[in-house]
């Protein structure tokens, strides 16, 4: 069953100025678990001639192209023209979706700027997509069988009209072709070892696609295959799912798009269990961490950053004679640490972090990466846990959050 | 003055299956800097015919090629491969360049897979570029005129190897070409305000390429231009600069690459003054981005996550009846907060963070997005400021953080 291809246009110029592109990567997730495959992605500049062009390149090669950006109200707000251009379609302006853009200022009480019209111009036989977050409608064009979908810049935008139009997408183009994916996400495991066990499971199924990914010491592995028919797809996805976590479960905090700090808030409400954190050289990461899971007020309660030794023994407790002879960096005060947070926040549970970041202020016994990890609680539990992180300063933290939100993880088991 | 031309290839199946591409965004800015103008991103599959195609696109309109990924040791690395086919040249097996890569793992005392063998393949007349902080070397092709370069993908290796090499691609197709680039970081102004009153320089100076990028509540400005000569150059980059200072200067924290935490540890240093954080709805972002600079020991000594509200009381001194009264988001419990870290963890500033991230939380009076971040010291003085901010829940976290971090800059003006 051959999966219907997909390739991506990135419009804007920031792009090639140091903007971050993170759609690609949303896109593609979304994407390939609709059951497209992905073939490639250009960024190409606020210019016509260059956007028609990569336009024409992917619907030589996709069933489905994504373009995003240029579709503001601004003369670098190309991406019209250059549909117009590369389908060879008229390009005019639609009086009804200018009242609907105007009805929509109105509603916020907004002046609208003259240049706004632009965004009612429409290409030849296209469905108008609405936008409920912006003043930037989106289009769906039809040509040869294939789909050139234009849609807004900003994600706030981006992201719900994605939602909404995938649907017709996966009709148009996957109907018949049912997808089946599974992803699993690690922690605690270094890749090359979750790959290594992931190799049989990869040899009994040659039809599927694996992607393995590693970051900021997280392991996601990816499986997607199509199937003739839904019940096939869905007792694939059972048995792949089945094999890849008895390979790899026992590293694995979640599915889909489990992350570890929302695996953990979820462990932690269902025990009736409160999270305090206390933060040396990671410096709040962990805090930041957990509070990205919109309702994590149900479970953290809050902590202590201790970057300096002072703040340690006065806001954690730790012993002046732990630090004088074990020091900052040791075994000993992250679990005084991890205590300390517990008691002085009053929660259930004390997680921490204390470590050489980098890139300075390692020593031969203590050199840079050399980070320990402590949880205290539920109860009379400790557990410790020694890393030693290769890498750059922002690597050797992220890391270092992964592995003490783990060591939490599997004390609330 | 023409400006020579630059486009990125970006090879590697996981950027089509949910990894961020950073490599473009740094690529581009470091690029932009040494006086190229960027064309192009592609992202390719691993595959020989996709990067070659790629590759042979690129060189088609660029002067420099810039290729990320694929040197790797594995069956799926396939960029010299592909470079070979490209450029129509053999590719040979190196046995000095074998010997390096042998020498390179005995230092570390592991033992060298045979599948490494790979790494020595080098296409036909290339420069063997050496890779200190991996086992790819990296590879630089001239073909008429143009450079194909080959970089390793993990940062850690490309970085490196992209700086070392960057003035040779200067040399062969900047040479003559003086370039002038000059950025500013501004923060405390909305993306619009900054735009508007930049126009006039963007006006006076046709010959230059403007960027303006907003991310995360900071406002980037870039300038770039070609000279003649040097002496032109300098002369050029020092009235643009003045100029754009005139029309912004107020926001500006930083020039090129400083970042608002870096700014602000500058100043703090300066004045011999330390900083403490209270954090409610960002959790810790603050503290974490604070310390994302190296040497931050020297000002900052940590703080408290008072994501609860027993936690404002009690490790903030936060007045229950203050909280009763006015609620967790307020000016007042703001300003307590700056004034408890400052006091709890012995500062001589406080900086404090509270506010509606959302999705959820939201009330009439209290809306999503609405935050407010306060300063307290150095001395007597004290600063509070209300914000709205619209988008999701890590947006609104972002900008927070962005705007106390900015409050506590201008406190210690």
């Amino acid at each position: 069953m051959r999966p219907p291809k997909a390739a991506l246009v990135c419009v804007g110029s920031e792009l090639l100025a140091g903007q971050i592109n993170t759609h690609q990567a949303w896109l593609s997730t979304r994407l390939r678990r609709a059951g497209f495959e992905m073939l490639g992605e250009e960024s190409v500049l606020d210019d016509v001639a260059a956007i028609a062009a990569a336009m024409r390149r992917a619907l030589a090669k996709a069933d489905a192209v994504i373009v995003c950006g240029g579709l503001g109200p601004t003369f670098d707000d190309l991406t019209r023209e250059a549909a117009a251009r590369a389908l060879k379609r008229t390009l005019s302006f639609k009086p009804a979706l200018w009242r609907e853009i105007l009805k929509r200022f109105a509603r916020y009480r907004m002046k609208v700027p003259e240049q706004n019209k632009r965004q009612a111009m429409v290409v030849g036989g296209a469905q108008v997509l609405e936008n409920s977050n912006g003043s930037a409608p989106g289009q769906r064009l039809r040509a040869a069988g294939r789909t050139l979908l234009l849609l807004p810049g900003p994600p706030s935008e981006m992201y719900p009209m994605f939602e909404a139009v995938l649907p017709t997408l996966v009709r148009d183009h996957a109907r018949g072709v049912h997808a089946a994916a599974f992803s699993v996400r690690l922690s605690g495991v270094p890749e090359s070892i979750a790959d290594e066990r992931l190799d049989p499971v990869r040899a009994r199924w040659p039809q599927a696609r694996f992607t393995i990914l590693a970051s900021g010491g997280e392991v996601s592995f990816h499986a997607a295959l199509t199937a003739r028919s839904a019940t096939a797809a869905r007792a694939a996805r059972e048995r792949l799912r089945r094999e890849i976590l008895d390979a790899v479960g026992e590293f694995a905090h979640g599915e889909g798009d489990e992350t570890l700090e929302f695996a953990l808030g979820a462990r932690l409400k269902r025990k009736g269990l409160t999270l305090a954190v206390a933060e040396s050289c990671t410096g709040g990461l962990m805090g930041g961490r957990l509070t990205a899971v919109a309702g994590s007020s149900a479970y953290f309660l809050g902590g202590v950053i201790s970057y300096a030794n002072s703040v340690k023994t006065k806001s954690l407790g730790v012993p002046s004679k732990l630090l004088a002879r074990f020091g900052a960096v040791s075994a000993e005060c992250a679990a005084a640490m991890a205590r300390g947070a517990r008691k002085s926040i009053g929660a259930d549970m004390g997680a921490a972090i204390t470590g050489v970041a980098g890139p300075d202020g390692g020593t031969k016994e203590k050199p840079v990466g050399l980070v320990f990890v402590a949880v205290s609680g539920p109860g009379r539990a400790e557990a410790v846990k020694r890393l030693e992180i290769n890498g750059p300063r922002d690597a050797v933290r992220g890391r270092a959050v992964t592995a003490a939100l783990r060591l939490a993880f599997d004390a609330v088991r």
